[in-house]
């Protein structure tokens, strides 16, 4: 199959990597605004491999690219999410994006459905591999009665006192926007940094301060899950110190969305916070830490409660010396990978727009194997 | 004598309420880019009060506005001043403005001397009363050995987490910036917040934590008091919590004085952090606190080692109470106005471009008591 891929940036360069030269991958495209990273890129790249440039905000002249192509993966802001969807449709792909962008990607799947096309949404690290997580678990269980997604990625430097390990304004605007959870059968908001606790991360992690957000697996999992599942949440780990840093730069009013007028100008805060703060694609082999995804799903079988916990880490300078970048960049662009691979392979077969927890887990959990993402299991009473 | 001011900021709007309807004032011109704020505060004033459009960037222009006034009270941004300076002197004016602009304002002093005028620089709270106050401690020992300006303002306010009492790009330079002090004869320069020590001031104020500063008074004092003085240095009252604030907010670099490129614009991050702060004009009524000016002068008087402890303190709330600002702003615009009704009543006989600390001191003391300003003076056996 033929392969469009949109955006080059840290994750996108993963995905990029795992695609070019796989058995299944035809040929690889590479489309950008900006076609300098591509270009490099693509000369590193083994497989066939070309360049073009790609607007992702214009859907006519990107359903011109991505026609002759098979699948679409987009790497870039989810803002596009919606334009890039229109287009892929037009042109008659299959999709792959990694985060949901604002509006309900979802909601688009009776016409996908009726095109017999499929849309594989929010399919990378978290949400991603973390759905695939809570389906393998559910799939092993009568009832479920709670999913519990827990991101410890974490990292230290002397040289960045405050680093993003993903898009700084998302990163950002998650941790000091309210929260969500889904108890008792309903989603709640609560206030941004609520439910602080100290969660006992396998090593290489270790022991980290996590919050709840608001994320998508919290929107999607009781919706398709099912049997029965009446508590959903995310937390994320954020160390003490940038939790204060985060917490005043949001009382002081950098974080702020709307324009302020500096000088005759008008400029956003916080992207000017995120302008200087170092970006996420330049971390990496400058950090230490590690990511880890995992997820715990309580439930029932055969009559016993059990939990099942899944979870894949890996430290940041081992993805370093892998594909030099951080372990938050290759669990997400490993994660997407995967993902482009069953669809390109033909083990998905479910149409429409479809969340990672539509997947069948365990061709999955192998793709990702095979990539160098292990997963470790255990299964326990309760 | 027909007097000038440029600026009506917070502090502007105190020089302008004691001098306007002042006996030696026969007219007050109030001179801004933006006349909108002049005109409110005209309508309060007793007295001949006008306004007129002034650019205080523009030296010929402004030396059109200037001619026929007596003296020029500069209470806009001192990037300004040598403008200002230039205009003033073609206009045959004097000229009192109220802290350092970059350059070096005291090297047009033979300018100035030879065509009769005073220039009198830097006189607002510190510099200007603090000079004043070394000034009046220095006459009274026949040697001086060190002077220690302490400048204990402090606020806290639950609405703003992070509230700079002076204009904020100014404040929050100079404490990221190396500090400097005089010590053993010779000027140094040490890193930001050295030298943090907990100071005991007076009430209203209590102790508070300082740290040295580079500021005008450790130029100026050691080339202008003479009596053999080895020691000068300034600090600056900043509170634990503001202290980490601005450390963090310097180390991540949204203190840059330099532009960085915002999508597709350019932009000052240290503009941006000052926009979205609350402008010090703002605060009056809105903080608790207090601000305090005090100046610590050993030496010796016939044989004996002394100490002069001089200061002026005043609370957040009484500042609001007499002119709706605070205590800060109160006092830098006092220290102003007392060296405006010394020149504009003749008191300054000294020609030329002169520091606070060379205008005799009993007489300013006396009209900063006048005005509401009240000095405190101890002196001590050492």
């Amino acid at each position: 199959m033929k392969v469009l891929q949109l955006g080059v940036g840290a994750i996108g360069t993963v995905v990029a990597r795992h695609l070019a030269g796989h058995r299944a991958v035809e040929s690889l495209t590479l489309g950008d605004m900006d076609t300098t990273r591509a270009d490099r890129l693509a000369r590193e790249l083994k497989g066939r491999v070309s360049v073009e440039r790609a607007d992702a905000a214009d859907p006519q002249a990107l359903a011109r690219v991505i026609k002759g192509h098979g699948l679409v993966v987009s790497a870039v802001l989810p803002k596009y999410n919606e334009a890039i969807m229109k287009a892929t449709l037009a042109a008659g792909a299959d999709l792959l994006d990694l985060s949901a962008g604002g509006d309900d990607q979802l909601a688009h799947d009776a016409e996908w459905k009726k095109a017999g096309r499929t849309a594989l949404h929010g399919m990378g690290e978290d949400p991603g591999i973390s759905n695939v997580f809570a389906r393998w678990a559910a799939d092993r269980l009568d009832v479920v009665e709670a999913i519990r997604v827990r991101d410890g990625e974490y990292s230290s430097s002397e040289e960045f006192p405050l680093a993003c390990l993903f898009s700084t304004e998302t990163f950002i605007e998650e941790a000091v926007s309210p929260a969500t959870l889904f108890e008792n059968g309903q989603w709640k908001t609560i206030p941004a940094f609520s439910n602080r606790e100290v969660y006992p991360f396998p090593e290489p992690v270790g022991p980290q301060v996590i919050y709840n957000m608001s994320h998508e697996e919290v929107d999607t999992l009781p919706r398709y899950i099912g049997k029965g599942v009446r508590f959903v949440d995310f937390k994320l780990a954020v160390p003490d110190d940038m939790q204060k840093y985060l917490v005043l730069l949001d009382r002081i009013g950098m974080t702020r969305r709307d324009t302020v007028r500096v000088r005759g100008g008008e400029v956003t805060p916080l992207s000017v916070l995120a302008a200087v703060l170092p970006q996420p694609a330049d971390l990496g082999g400058r950090i230490q830490g590690a990511a880890i995804i995992l997820v715990e799903v309580d439930g029932t079988k055969g009559g016993r409660k059990v939990r099942h916990v899944l979870y894949a880490p890996m430290t940041h300078d081992e993805a370093f010396r892998r594909m030099q970048v951080t372990a938050t960049a290759f669990l997400t662009g490993t994660g997407a990978a995967a993902g482009a691979i069953a669809l390109i392979t033909g083990k998905v077969k479910t149409r429409g727009v479809i969340p990672p927890e539509s997947l069948e887990a365990d061709p999955i959990l192998a793709i990702l194997e095979e990539l160098g993402v292990t997963t470790h299991r255990t299964e326990n009473a309760l």
